[in-house]
């Protein structure tokens, strides 16, 4: 394994400036390595080749361009032990969990290999020509979704492999037809170079434009800046948190054209408790709910952070259970020393605040660990502060005490956007809870009814976004195949004669996809 | 007919503070109508009822949405005689020319009513549960477009009918279930509350919601200002200027909750005219492209204000032909004396340029009205000089000459975002020129060959929208199906039971509609 420290600008290595070292060693014995710096300099050059790449990218067969992302997963595939071994070495993330994950990424790829392969993604819509059509002629008009064009993509420090280097944002926007240029989190470096090659060398496999893919590495904001104030760059994805998503998004509307930006920041996933579910599995749902909020050392972008609740019988039982199994929980030493000082300095503040008691803390691990916590506030001091909905990144829930179904349905007017919002419900709930289903569907990208929030199905279906401030763009999901429609755009042909049309739209469908002609959805061919 | 020359505020009439005149009078003998300017007070109460009526009107079924929309188009169409006097007092426009955009405009309706009625739209989509699935059992997941809440719309000056009160952006936040808070055109404003009534009286015949639409008088831009920041609206339509659009648009990304603008701020809307297809037809196409130029006074969101051609002899013909055919159409009245004055001023300066040299003008009209001008410049001056792809509003085009085909692609590469570029080409053009359509296809919303720009079909394929700064949204459209996609958002449903599923993702499809179950688009009933 050679680890060069440098930034990948298409089929080169270049050297940056500045220098961070990685938290990985090559064995127990020698020294970290050393990484440069990206700059704005090494941005450029990679955004000029990356628009030279989009001009042949966009016009490959899909057949190709499906080629080029099935050799992404084979080499992710062929060094997966290397993967696993730096990866748990950056992010102390246990060995399975990091299979697992690796799985998931290539699952992902072939996700959108399969939606590419099918083809009726593009969304071709035909209206017909009427020649005959009085007082004009009505012209033939057809449109289909083409790429934005160069992607920047920021990987996140909790998801090594699958909203990494070859994660989501980036396996949907080359599949979309989008060169990528990819800022690596500084969490993981070494990993982020080895996935890196994996796609360079995918790339050069299958004959794919030099620039289709570059990545910077950087601890400093600079190579970020410029990567997404830069006028070649068409679009940005982003996977961290508000404060950092925020950042890039203030600086894209100030461009003199501005891009979209998929920021997904996180949230802090409210969790209703309803009283008959309550009622009859209180000690189950606390048991669930405990070991979702401590999972993976509490990092993950769907982490029920807040857990609400009407009091009663059933409650007690429900905190009674929750400390009792929160108070075995061991800690995890987190992804990064900074986010462990962070999560620090939260429990710290949560700790400090006269409103919240501390329901219980679970158990220190060896060596620098998260412990996980849990607090409790009634629903009136809840309602009167709205910080407490900020996200703070690890394993704790806040737990709120409503005095009654009505409290409870006024604090849930006032929850800000988020990710997911989970109810626990019985038969009996669904029925009386109805108005509360209906402002809560306002809330978030998902709702879930007896399912804990984290664990996010790569699917069709899935949505994995929300209303700001747990996106920048709600319209959108980071996760599943609709996550393509983010590198897109439609562009619309008129009176176009048929050997100039892309396949999508000719007459007699030669890839023979759902297409929607004079307002029908069809498979069939035109006149 | 009454005007109040108030605030329309759900179903009451707000006074608002100062106040401006209209253009159009009772009659010849009477004084001009004076409106009331919409405070930002007036928006707070628009807001505030709006919102309280989105949580009756999200949830109402399908059916009775139609029956609204549909009453619109009937109201409008019941005071049809009376709107067309109006709007031609206001705006200037002909009598056939309003009268057949109060046809577009009901048939908008009818495409929005017809979306709706059948259904499919909201994009459904069902992954079904796998409750074998090892090591964890798969969730039911599925995903429907939902409202996005409280809408602000601009309405244009130059449409009173099809692109205001009752245009595309109203009709398709209604149609997605969103309420509209209209802010009028005070270009139009007394046709603006009549248009405005017919909502409202729609709406109460059909028992929508006190709030459901609303709209606001002004002739400054204070009211405009409150709507787009005030913290109910959920997003914003917009149809006019480059300036006004992105100054909109820098008002709303400041907001603590940033939300979509979809600002239509027209283009130059480039035309190429190929060396095959002018040798063969300079005369009639030049007679369509002064045709196109001129219609309507140049007051089309789609005129042809850039031409770009290759120096040859068919060139000189064209130009002698767009020559003869500009000199003898006659100027008309603007839409409003702001306009006339600005197109004024923007001739007075094109005519200083030394680059550009005056083709030929047309001919003045009877009163105050705006001349046709032509002018041509040389493809090398033209490429030094970016600030010719600024809009000049009205009818005036720029004839570009370029020396070679070479320096047409060069030019072509330039071209910033478009609502339409066309060509012009036969057969031959077409083969060899597939390059230049690689570029072009980046550079705008609609693509067409061989139809003038003018004239935007209301179908599901239109793209009406484009790169910035034709648009600040180039994944959407303003006219057509599709810019109902704009207002909408998707909501993610996992392992809901059957009863709290909306309709449209019931396991038994009770609506028939097209949904895409485990990947493959069907309207089968689902296990």
């Amino acid at each position: 394994m050679k680890i060069t420290g440098k930034q990948i600008i298409g089929y080169s290595n270049k050297s940056g400036a500045g220098s961070f070292k990685s938290v990985a060693i090559a064995d127990n014995n020698s020294a970290p390595y050393v990484f440069e710096e990206g700059t704005a300099e090494n941005v450029d050059a990679a955004a000029k080749k990356a628009t030279e790449a989009f001009k042949t990218y966009k016009l490959i067969p899909t057949t190709t361009r499906v080629k080029f992302l099935e050799a992404i997963a084979s080499e992710i595939n062929s060094i997966r032990e290397v993967l696993v071994a730096t990866a748990q070495q950056e992010t102390h993330l246990p060995q399975p969990r990091l299979n697992g994950e690796i799985d998931r990424t290539i699952n992902q790829i072939n996700l959108f290999v399969n939606l590419l392969k099918e083809g009726s993604w593009v969304n071709a819509i035909i209206d017909t020509a009427n020649p005959q059509r009085q007082p004009l002629p009505k012209p033939h008009i057809c449109q289909m979704l083409k790429p934005l064009g160069v992607t920047a993509v920021f990987g996140a420090s909790n998801f090594p492999f699958a909203f990494s280097v070859a994660g989501g944002d980036t396996i949907s926007a080359l599949a979309a037809g989008c060169p990528v240029i990819y800022k690596a989190h500084f969490g993981h470096p070494v990993t982020s170079e080895l996935v890196g090659n994996c796609i360079a060398e995918a790339a050069k496999k299958t004959g794919m434009p030099d620039g289709i893919f570059s990545l910077i590495q950087g601890k400093t904001t600079e190579s970020g800046k410029a990567l997404v104030t830069h006028k070649l760059v068409k679009a940005v994805g982003f996977t961290g948190s508000l404060a950092g998503g925020k950042a890039l998004f203030d600086l894209v509307v100030k461009r003199d054209v501005p891009i979209p930006v998929y920021a997904e920041m996180g949230s802090v996933n409210p969790v209703f408790l309803l009283p008959g579910k309550l009622a009859e599995d209180a000690v189950s749902v606390a048991k669930t709910l405990a070991a979702s909020n401590t999972m993976g050392v509490g990092q993950f972008c769907t982490n029920p952070g807040i857990i609400l609740m009407v009091k009663s019988a059933a409650t007690e039982e429900f905190l009674a259970q929750y400390k009792s199994s929160l108070s075995e929980a061991v800690g995890g030493k987190m992804l990064t020393d900074a986010i462990a000082g962070s999560y620090d300095k939260g429990i710290e503040q949560l700790r400090s605040l006269q409103s919240l008691k501390l329901l219980c803390a679970g158990v220190a691990g060896e060596g620098d660990t998260a412990v996980p916590h849990a607090f409790t506030i009634s629903g009136k001091e809840f309602l009167k502060d709205k910080t407490l909905f900020e996200e703070y990144f690890g394993p704790v829930a806040i737990h709120v005490i409503a005095d009654d179904t009505k409290q409870l349905t006024e604090i849930a007017e006032t929850i800000p956007g988020q990710l997911t919002v989970s109810v626990w419900a019985n038969q009996n709930d669904v029925t009386e809870f109805e108005d509360l289903f209906n402002i809560l569907e306002e809330k978030a990208g998902r709702i879930m009814i007896n399912n804990a929030p984290t664990g996010v199905e790569v699917t069709h279906a899935m949505i994995h976004g929300g209303p700001f401030p747990a996106t920048t763009d709600s319209r959108t999901t980071s996760v599943g195949s609709q996550a393509i429609y983010r590198f897109t755009r439609p562009v619309c042909f008129q009176n176009y004669p048929q050997q100039l049309l892309p396949a999508e739209l000719q007459n007699n469908n030669p890839l023979g996809i759902w297409r929607k002609v004079d307002g029908e959805m069809t498979k069939n061919a035109t006149a």
